[in-house]
C-alpha cells in the first residue's frame, strides 16, 4: 500500500495484483461488459454466464476493488451498523436480526462497538461513514439526539431501541414503561403485592422507563409503593444477588420479584437458593427480556419477552427501503408475557 | 454521491460540505499543518491547539475525510475483525477483548460476520478489504487455511481460536483437546468412573478436540471407554436437556456429566431438576468456557475457563504490532480450572 501516494487511484475497471477485467472476461469466455454487470450486480445476466464470471473470479484469485468502485458508483454495497457492547444478550439478539434481514441483499453490515461511550460512538460512526457505508444502523447508546439528527440528513439512517424526536418513523424500539407494567401486573394478577423491584443501571432509559411502568402498574391496581422494596442494581447477576442478600439481610418481607432483565433474575435466584428459599413455592420471580439462558435455569424464568430479534429484522429492511427510496411500512414491535415456571399463586 | 463520477478523486485537504482544512485553521486559529497533524493524529501538537482544532471542528460539523485520506495516505484506521454468530458468548468475549486491546490505539475494529458459514465469511472478508481496513483479525470459521495464507500475504492478518498450517506464529488460540483432558480429569479426582460426555456440535473443531482431551484422560486413568455414555449434542442448552432425558430414558447410569460447553451444562442441569436428581449430591456437572451465566447457575458451575477475552486482547496487539513491523511474543494462553458447586466427590 505504501505505493498509492504516488499513483493515481485505480478505476473500477483496474484490480490489485494485476489481474483486470480483461482476464476475467477472457477465463470466463463473455465480454468485458459481462463481467461489470455480473461483478457489480447492476443488470440481470443469465445463470450459466455468472458460473463462469465467478468461477473465472475463483480461479484468478481476483479481488474486486470496491473501494474504486465505490469512488465510481458511489456505492459501497455496506450498511455500518453502531450497536453497544458487543456481545450482551439483547444486542446480539438484535445484531443477529440485521443479519438476517439483509441476508440475499447483497449489503454486508459492519459492526462497530460504541460500548455506551459517547465519544467512542462519535469515533465508531465516524469511521463507518468515513469507510462509505450505504447507510446507518444506530442501535441504543448515548449519542445526542441532535447529532443524530445531523446524521439522518447526511445519510439513510435507521434508529433501534432508542426514540429519537424529531426522527420518529426512523426510529424502531420496543416500549420498556410496558415491560415492566407488564411484568409488575402479571404478579399482580397471581395476587402479590409485596414486590421488590431491582432497578438496571442508574440513568439508563430502558431502566427507569421499566421501572415507570412497574409503578404504573402498582398505582392501578391501587397499591402504595414501598420505597424499601426498591434495590438499584446495574443490570448484572451480581446486582440480583447483593439485591436479595440486601432485601433479606434487612428482614424486609417480600413475596415476589421483579428483575430489571434476567440477568438480574438469575443473580436473584441464586441467592435464594443459598438461603433455601424456594422458587417459586416461597418466592416467585418475573424477569424481562427472554434471553437464552432464560428458558434453562431451574425453573425455568417467568419474563417478559423483547423483540429484539424482529427489531433487528425490521431494522434493517427499514435501512434498506430507506436506500432504495422507497417506503416501508412497520407495525409497533410488542413486548410478550413468556409464562414459565418461577411465577406462582400468592396465597398466605 | 452521485456526482463522483465525473469528479477527481478529492485529495486529503478538501472535505465534504464544502468545509476546508482552511476554515478549520481560521477558526482555531492554528496554521492550516497543524489541522493536519491534529486530524491526522501524524506528530504531537500541543494540548491547547489540539482543543481549538476539536473544537473548530465541532463547530463547523466537519466530517474528516478518511476516504480520501486513505487514497492518500494508504491507511485507514480501521482494523477488520471477521467473527462467528455475533453475540455468542465465546465469540463476544473474544470481541470485548479486542475491544479492549485496541483502546487508545487510533484503530477502530469493524466487526462482520461469518455465520459458521464459507461463502458469507468470504463475502465479508471482501467486504473489509475492499473498505482499506489496516489489518485482519479472523475469529474462527470455516474458510480454508489456503485462503488465509493468501490473505496474510496481502495484508497484516492474525488468526483467533484457530490453529492453520503455516500461519502458526499468526495463530492466538487455546487447546480444546486441554480443556477436554481437563474437566474430565477433575471429574475423575473426584472418583467418578461413569461418566456421561454430551459431544458439541459434530465436525466442529472445538468439539471434536474437547472430545479427544475426555478420551485421553480416560485412557490415562484406564478406564474403558463406553460408546453409551457419549451423546452427539451441538452445543445448546436443548442438546443438554435432550441428552439427559435420552440417558435417563435408557437406564444408562451415570455419576457425572461433561458438558460440551456452558450451555450444554444449563440444558442438562435443567433435565435433573424436572426429574429431581440432586446436583451434585445425585449427579456431578461440569462445563467448559466458563461464560457469564455459570457462576449464577444453582449450584455454580464448576467449569473449564477458557481465556477467550485474552485471546482477544492478545490477537489485537499482536496485529498491531504486526501493522507497525514489530515483534510481539505471547505465551500460550492456558484453560483454567474454575472449582464451584456442580461437581461432588463420588461417594457410594
Amino acid at each position: 500500500m505504501a505505493d498509492r501516494k504516488t499513483k493515481q487511484p485505480q478505476s473500477v475497471e483496474t484490480v490489485r495484483d494485476g489481474v483486470t477485467i480483461d482476464d476475467i472476461a477472457k477465463r470466463a469466455n463473455v465480454s468485458k461488459s459481462t463481467v461489470s454487470r455480473v461483478l457489480n450486480g447492476s443488470a440481470v445476466v443469465n445463470q450459466q454466464k455468472q458460473d463462469a464470471v465467478h468461477q473465472a473470479v475463483i480461479d484468478l484469485d481476483y479481488t474486486p476493488n470496491m473501494f474504486a468502485q465505490g469512488l465510481a458508483s458511489g456505492k459501497s454495497m455496506t450498511l455500518g451498523i453502531l450497536t453497544q457492547n458487543i456481545g450482551s444478550p439483547f444486542y446480539a439478539a438484535i445484531a443477529q436480526g440485521v443479519i438476517e434481514g439483509l441476508a440475499g441483499s447483497g449489503y454486508t453490515p459492519l459492526f462497530v462497538d460504541g460500548g455506551w461511550d459517547h465519544e467512542r460512538e462519535a469515533v465508531s460512526i465516524e469511521a463507518l461513514i468515513s469507510r462509505k457505508v450505504d447507510g446507518l444502523l444506530i442501535v441504543g447508546g448515548d449519542i445526542a439526539a441532535s447529532e443524530l439528527q445531523s446524521y439522518e440528513k447526511q445519510m439513510p439512517l435507521i434508529v433501534v431501541a432508542r426514540d429519537i424526536n424529531g426522527l420518529e418513523r426512523r426510529c424502531v424500539s420496543v416500549n420498556n414503561k410496558q415491560i415492566g407494567y407488564m411484568a409488575t401486573k402479571h404478579l399482580l394478577e397471581q395476587r402479590h403485592t409485596q414486590i421488590a423491584f431491582i432497578h438496571g443501571i442508574e440513568g439508563h432509559p430502558d431502566a427507569q422507563d421499566r421501572f415507570a411502568g412497574h409503578l404504573e402498574a402498582l398505582q392501578e391496581a391501587g397499591i402504595s409503593r414501598s420505597d424499601e422494596l426498591l434495590y438499584q442494581g446495574d443490570f448484572s447477576g451480581h446486582a440480583g444477588l447483593k439485591a436479595v442478600n440486601y432485601l433479606l439481610d434487612q428482614g424486609i418481607s417480600f413475596s415476589a420479584i421483579v428483575a430489571a432483565n434476567d440477568m438480574v433474575a438469575l443473580g436473584s435466584r441464586l441467592a435464594l437458593y443459598r438461603r433455601g428459599i424456594r422458587v417459586p413455592d416461597d418466592v416467585s420471580i418475573i424477569g424481562c427480556d427472554d434471553q437464552a439462558e432464560a428458558a434453562f435455569m431451574t425453573p425455568p424464568l417467568t419474563t417478559i419477552r423483547q423483540p429484539s430479534y424482529e427489531m433487528g429484522v425490521v431494522a434493517s429492511k427499514a435501512l434498506l427501503s430507506s436506500i432504495s427510496n422507497e417506503d416501508y411500512e412497520w407495525s409497533e414491535l410488542a413486548p410478550e408475557l413468556q409464562i414459565r415456571e418461577s411465577v406462582k399463586r400468592f396465597t398466605s
